[in-house]
């Protein structure tokens, strides 16, 4: 297990399933857990203050609202933690996104941006930041970020798209 | 020791200090302390966890940015935590004021207005609380409103002040 | 009677249940009564002014847009008032939260969360605020704590739920 | 006395005051009163309430942050009353405009702009209000409009100017 | 007719509807228009500039987005001039609210709130400028919100609403 | 090929597709083409740096989020850049608008309104760019504008609409 | 003439100046002139209505707050019209950007950044306009941007700046 | 070299020097630079490009306003880039972090709070994606975190500051 992707609810799942199919391309072992810093701090605790002696490089945590888990997370580890603020109901996710993101001087959060798009970024994130010691993991990144290239690249002329 | 106030910095205290000038006034006994969420987290879930059993009956937490301090005292003791967003600096105080009041289902805080008169009131309404179960203290909360009520019928016509 | 719930209309019911629910979790006795700030505010003057020789404890009111009932019943008692921003049709709820918690000195209104969420948490917050001076009910809400956190532990690995 | 000027409190004077000296310029009686909606309920219930059978013709109302106080007076009497949200220190005054703009259906504060300008507006308004029947009146303020006019009319070109 | 309703587009009505329909309540008779600031402004001009000389008290003016209509409108007559915000696709109204609230000094737009609501007490607010002078709609007005509190008054105990 | 239409995905096409429809009314040649610039910042290099020697006049840039494709075009060629905000699922927008309008000093993106609205402005914008030195077209432009104005002037009275 | 820089007052001249700065600087023949929508839309409308046949090519129009000078040029014209949302005192300028921005479909307004840069970066888009015709002139820029280029590559290495 | 921090102009050096002054604690190498996307386009692309062989590790990128700086970087390298929101003029850096942190899927920035805090959050996490890969820097981080502590557990009773 090299990365660890946290959420306060299952509700979080269908965004932050987006960071695990990230991971999952490029081969990258990960564990999934529901964790609540508010309904289970002390669980919090537990789990990022061992994250690193259990062997993880990097904790991805997402979550809504008064989005303290990735916060709190950062809190007891020195591990790079990611966080990805999920579009809460009424505010669209801009609560989630400040919460998550205004982080004292002192312990970092890396955001990434809200919804699914910052989960699979998340889970992006964690390959690189893994990739930095890993050549080959580099290279995967390298072919898919070429993949992405050249799918926009044989994209059809929009103008012949029927809408 | 009745009500604790805690905020992540000495830097808050400017802030603060309103709320602890309130309890002077009704003759409130409290404790100030430096507790930082991200910092100090252990000491935090200490604080909070054994709050009650010390005799505190209200928390009051202060904090600015991603304010994570009220909304983690509160899941650490079932007392009531009254929450004080302090202005930040970019973006004045709307970032502290969404992670604080944004919490979720089951763990709350009572939130009150950004800076110095949210501080007063976080105070204030400390007071408010212990005087449900205290006639005395609620016949001074009476007295300190009808005061409030006296200084405004008091006040001059604004047409005659000189600006 | 502990708890009064008020709302300026019907169409608030749906989220203030929501506090209703939480208090009849804790066995604590509430009513619930429509009241408009701006269409009736000499029964808002009146309620709010006798709640407490009637033997209200707390006061939860929820309102939406310029919502000014939670303030204007602070106004007139010296009982705690908790506010609750219904969620508005075209601003959502932004407007209903900044109405509520951005109070000048010396009238405080404890506000929770946009819609359901802070709804439940007003209930929640009342609860602990009864039980400062109620050990038994203090008890209780450490056991819903608890309970919470259990339903948490015990939930599955995400990724084995299937979306 | 035609017009009420009405503000909570005397710092909110110094903006208020541009609503008296637009009254002044067109020789409308007014009179102003501080009356808070927090700490004075019912003298702002006497005040309003009273209001049109003491011969006012509009009420103004200035406020900042939760600015109570206009929507408040419209609920209390069926003269138009005029909003201003006056400045705040955190959030400039967005939340005094959302206070007093986002009035439920059947109690209306036509509102102004943020601060000075606001004020004045409202003084401007009041006097449309009331020259609605008086043909006199009208033309006093068409002149003051061709004023405006022959004021810009006259600016010099702006590349003349030294900065 | 005593006022003038006017809007962009027809896309605009089923919310202006709302102000239409207040005025028919009071008996108040009204014309209806669709005039734009941006696409008719020459006749926006000719509207405005002659809407006093044709009789008319208030005029009432609705838009979306960069809502130039009220604040010209504004420009071109004397006449209290209402401005209501209608909800606009992408900015859910907050363009439309301050496009036509943040007038400058010297020429006023009476504000009321994004929508529905906004628009019906923009008739609502017509109807108590026309009742300044004009005793007995004032006496149908106070009916009016004597109405309105009974309704409230007359509300269920929401805790028997089924939902 | 006068106007190059861009944008960093077919999903974006249903909004820039107003652009399109725009130019075409005016007989205007344009072609469309996916160009990402965080997918293809070389095609983008590539296409924005030879638009001028391959007869561009004017490029249109839609993108959304942190949509950074309008002004790395602009970054990238000396022709007249027009932004389009496309609407983003979580915030509106507001994020695609501020990125692609708040550009420093020196190299400027002329940013329409978020939408389809403001699609259909940047392929009239782009016309009206062209017609400065085409006087065939910019009569073409004055019949369109004047069409608009005909439009609204034979709007049937809306209170003849049924909703 | 070829540009007209219009602004609603003088207190708008130290930002839009940055535009004419701009003009200047590519020997552009600019006019500068004071007209307020609000205050003198008669001359605003011909202004705008005579520009083309005056010769002007261009029109950048700056404003503050509820700004409809741009909107409104552009209703008067078929000339590009570019807006500069001038820095308003509480707002800082987004009731400024939002007034010009979200022009509706059929009138538009090229937008540029909040305050100098902005006003500076309206000179510049106006010139790359000129230009799409002048082929000198677009060589002109085309150095102007290479000499920004140079400029930043011959920057220092910030570390060994001393602050 | 292991991190290049990256900046758009010499004016966001006071806050990027808060990143470099972090990665000086840990005695991590870096190197630091002017460039622009905007401005320098081609520097730009060859920077980021040619990163991972010149044998750097992450990419730390601060701009403000429209701030394409840290997602352009991005897409030029397969390493972590991490943005820092510089705070702007009048929007305050919201405009900046919304510009950084929503990008798409498939280009990721880590993105940390706006201003000091946030640069120097950069530099610390930066660090910790270094110490994945070098147990000696971990220790380092965990003393600086204990070291942080300890700074938090001494700090005096706030009540006894004087302010």
């Amino acid at each position: 297990m090299h990365v660890g992707i946290i959420m306060g609810s299952t509700s979080d799942w269908p965004t932050m399933k987006h960071a695990a199919d990230m991971l999952d391309r490029f081969g990258i072992q990960y564990e999934t857990k529901v964790v609540s810093a508010h309904r289970t701090p002390q669980l919090l605790a537990e789990y990022a203050s061992s994250a690193a002696e259990r062997g993880l490089k990097v904790i991805i945590a997402g979550a809504g609202g008064a989005a303290h888990l990735p916060g709190m997370a950062a809190a007891f580890t020195s591990l790079p933690v990611l966080g990805v603020p999920v579009q809460s109901k009424a505010l669209k996710g801009i609560d989630s996104l400040l919460s998550i993101v205004q982080m004292p001087k002192g312990v970092a959060v890396g955001t990434l941006a809200i919804g699914d798009a910052g989960a699979a970024n998340a889970g992006l994130l964690a390959t690189q930041i893994l990739a930095t010691h890993d050549a080959e993991l580099m290279k995967k990144i390298d072919q898919f970020r070429q993949q992405q290239t050249d799918t926009v690249l044989s994209q059809p002329d929009p103008s012949e798209l029927s809408l």
